[in-house]
């Protein structure tokens, strides 16, 4: 059974009290639930983690390529000046789907450039806690 | 019964001839095709168009208000400066949502820049044809 | 008896149903009823023309200088980056004065540059529909 | 009986002998007596001034609301650079027209941006004397 | 016998009337007359078309790819900002060389960047009609 | 006993009636007086003086130098192009603090620059009239 | 009694050694040591931690929302580029007042610019160590 | 007897004491001096006025016209952003020299670019009050 | 008999050697020995000079004036910064046809800008040797 | 013993995997253990650390001061956003000598800029694990 | 007897006959002549050079340390790029005034920008061949 | 026995004399005779070549390639406009070192862009004199 490796960034431990008129009133809790049993009804294994240590998303990036098939990645914040990460995704043999849940084009002006989506594998963004969803579906794709 | 309209700009016309280690060696044809088998299987009416005129896609997004639940839409290079096809969705009550075959921020430097992702619902990139699919799901999350 | 051209861009067709809270309630129907009227009180002939195709907003253009004495233009988005438009305004020996309904200077920042004000004999922005009868004084002046 | 104020800023009390093919060979004297007879066929009394100072543009701008429905302002080179007047404009609650002589977007670069329009009710350039009137008329309009 | 698609883009069927400090005092169709003539010399047969219709320009370069060795593009004013007709010719495999009458670099600033001549086989600048010639003996050496 | 000078520049006259959603509702007069009461609290002499005139100003902060201790300056929008008031700053050897009762940093993109800043003693911003008291214990602590 | 953290950012602990022409001799701790005394004269409890880990940062600024009246917060270099303390900061619902002990617009360019501005309470730069004591004021007068 | 304007802006009365590093020891009146009796041993008549008002240079510039043979002026900070002065010495008929006490063009970045240097008949950097005599000589120059 | 100078610049002795699959595998004698048989069947007579130096180009233009009727210049890297070449090609009465063999807008960023092209009679860009030919075509064109 | 601390930052814990064209198949391992063995032949204790950490170097860089003599820093990715290591760099007493393996200048423009080579002794760039030993050869240099 | 060298950069040689609207009618030789009478007239020896080679103009600047006692450059279109220039007049001990005959600043944009300007004593345009004179007499006063 | 060529580029010959504090000490003499003992001590023959003549520089790189197995080049103020200088080097098929006695980096920001190292095999900064011993070693290890 494929395994994927969900990792939340920055600040998403907030989610459901953080400015819930951007992403919504729902947890972190509830968003890797469902997309444990999301995972379940595609006969893949979703695993989540949420760090906001830059280190950290780091070391499991680098850790993810022996055990699992592909990641699917909101990196919060760092997605606008993290170059560290940019070259995790850039040295591992998987691929990264590069997941926003809210439309960051439609934000402030430094939210529009990703430094790390020229080396991701595709990027999903603005559509909610529906767009996890679909990068599991993306990857099952690009993993078959 | 849902109905979408699926919008494939300048160029599109072109795919499985134009620069296939790109695009790939699918054609347009294809890509209607096999969207139009999803739609069937997810209960929703997929219809496909395509048009290398600006004005032409602005009419068909007026339009489209009227009889379609939603809109995805690959402008093609009109994405990087067509705001008129910016004001065109803004325009209209339906969700819209961008799609684009490559990794369109791994590419030359305009291609980094939508002037269309502020006003669509969500932006999905790089993940080819797969693409289309995920955008239609999307849509009919956002309907129901 | 002079006759005064009026072209509307892209999108104005929407006028009433699109973004009512910048553009107003009322349609393109009635904003050209009303400068057909305001003509006739003024002893001058208005026709007024919309299209959302740039080559035929080029066509009327270039076709004008025989049959009109000067050009009202709202060319919309266009305005902002159509040189075609601001080379066919070039090309022809009659006045073009660009009208804008909003206050472009006061909305996003591109639509705070325009690429044919520097050919147009004049700019009336953020004035509404008044802003069109304004035009056609001001061409009446230019003519006289 | 509704009073407009007209101000006229720096180097405005040159126009006739600076610079006439921009500004034409009329002089201030013969602009402002030219508003007041175009005020009176409206039924609208028109005041006029003209500073070389900005401070005394503010002062003004400030003093106006009790006394007068609107303000047509010319400020000359100030409108490229004086923040101060833009804040001037916002703090008060009648409408605030920008008029310029000349077409600035079609003269040099610097011009091309007015720090006072997005404040501003709107804006008329390139129209000539004739552009105060229009702003007059647009005010009635706006009052009424 | 080898075909060569000559077109030319919005505004150049104003030549003659057109500026013609900038782009001289011959019409289009003495250019055309001119070019084929010049094709004839050469034992080529040229054909001659013009459009202000980005969209049909798009639609012909796609054609052409099929009955012609090659094309003399003078985009006009979509040179600088339609992506469209770059990524038309990146799309087929013959070469295309691009056109302009009058020397780019010596006006204004925004006619010096061409987002088509990254995909061009190559561009001849600022010689009059002549370079139309010029560009048809280089396809000719080209295709030889 | 120590005397400090506190400046307010253009349009602050307008406090209580400018923008209050920004400003808030208290007037100038009101935040002199606390100012008075505040400095009398902590033993030293405030004086306040407001001024839309830039020149106004030059002079109060160059006469300042033989007479106070110290200046408190709220610049208004002169913050934000005024090198004049930069340099008359930077040229008396009394210690000047810049104050912004609003965020300016959370404002427009003009605002968030200070040209006065690199040659004050420090800034305080965002903190409402709050922020003059703290300017002034800043300045007492300063001075001793 | 209302309890206030003091979070100093990267580098911080190096203060009395660290470059002292611009950060002075004295020590972190005894910064530490100087604000708790200042908190109990002011009846409020302050509590000091520094760190030069950015996730440090996050987590204790998400967790003070529970227990803490308001956050003073010097977050060193962080504050060029940290997003995510940016973030951070705008998900939680009490105050941060951002503070610099030098001028921070009178160093670097790149110091000009603070990422965590825009969302900041307010903003005291260039005074010191007082300027922490000034922040404590500014936060007791917010919460009271 | 020719008749020279000198206008000094703003902060030039603060000469001597003003950053003698960068303006050196000598006042105001000292230079004046120097200059009225440089000029009758050239047999001109030398006056010299300065103003911290913006306003107060305008009207002196108009005004000088009519009396004087030309203008030596020292904007001070004006200018790098006074676009009125620019246009106030564009609009008189008599040359105006730009001098500059300090090399303006080794100091901080703003003060590198002269708003007014476009319209002065030449520009003197960085050569001291001698600057101020050559420009005298450079005016006598012109008018012979 | 007419005669035309050809000047390559620096590098261009590499030719053959340097980079083959931008320049092609022709060395400078080959295309020297190309342009003068070229020449001979046009009746014209080409010399050909090369150098490293740009004062030795400088005064070849400046020379070239008296005995030839024209120039096709090859400028190498200095086509991106040397304003001196722009300067001497101002400052001759014969025209300048500037010629490149690879697209230069197709390379690096720093090739797409060329400082000469403004003062040049036009430009031919990335036809490789034909290029040369083409500009002594044009050349004679412009001289007959 | 002089001693000297190597660190190694984010991803470099892959050399051998990570992007072997960029940067060789050497492991981290093999190049510690090389530089070892390099500073024994030289008569220098080497110690080698690396982390994904930003807050760990920042920690290890203040702490380095009290044992080694000088560092050898490839700050990897954080090269060209970390201030914070910037700031630790100037805030310690020994020399750091920043190494990067590859050529930083002919990748990514993103790598063209590293923050700290300002306030680094010196920078070595392009030469492999070469570049290591060279900067130890340069720290023992400085020392002696 | 002080010795001062006058040296002339690129193009200069072609004084008289080079675009005569913009540095008039006047030759070097004349040029030269004028100068050696004036320094005659001031008892200083003038002594002459020009040359089309950065080289040459490197060596001169390095030579003159010994023998003169302050140089007049006007280095032409190597004002504009070439850091060499300033590098030299940074390692000489002399004074060195930068002139320009025409009024750069009115010019091109890129001729508003000069690299040596930095470096050097002072700098005098617009002025035409009278600045020269005005150089030496700045020279005289910098050396006595 | 390999040889290396040593160029040094303009102003380097007044090594010892420019700005001491900036390049130290000592002399060209010095160092040339510095590298080659250094050479004799690795068996490697240096030979060291200074010329303040651009184009001289671009000549010894064409020929060092017959007879030299690389070079060190300091190409002084070159670095940082010389395109030339960069075509040069990537013509010819043996290694280029880049190096710079002084940090670059930590200069003026025209300093900070070297648009030679992307085709360099690499770059020493700041390392004085030790830099060039430190570029001959990274040569031979190169090579061997």
């Amino acid at each position: 059974m494929d395994k994927i490796l969900v990792i939340n960034g920055p600040n998403l431990n907030r989610l459901g009290t953080r400015e819930p008129t951007i992403y919504g009133n729902d947890t972190l809790a509830a968003l890797e639930k469902q997309l444990i049993h999301f995972g379940e009804s595609k006969n893949v294994k979703v695993e989540c983690r949420q760090s906001n240590h830059e280190g950290a998303i780091l070391d499991w990036i680098h850790e993810a390529e022996k055990e699992y098939s592909g990641i699917v990645l909101n990196a919060g914040a760092f997605t606008h000046y993290s170059y560290a990460i940019r070259d995790a995704i850039a040295s591992v043999n998987i691929p990264v789907i590069e997941v926003h849940i809210s439309n960051i084009h439609a934000r402030e002006e430094f939210r529009h450039h990703s430094v790390i989506a020229p080396v991701a594998a595709g990027q999903i963004a603005g559509l909610g806690f529906k767009g996890y969803e679909l990068a599991v579906l993306a990857l099952l794709h690009e993993i078959s």
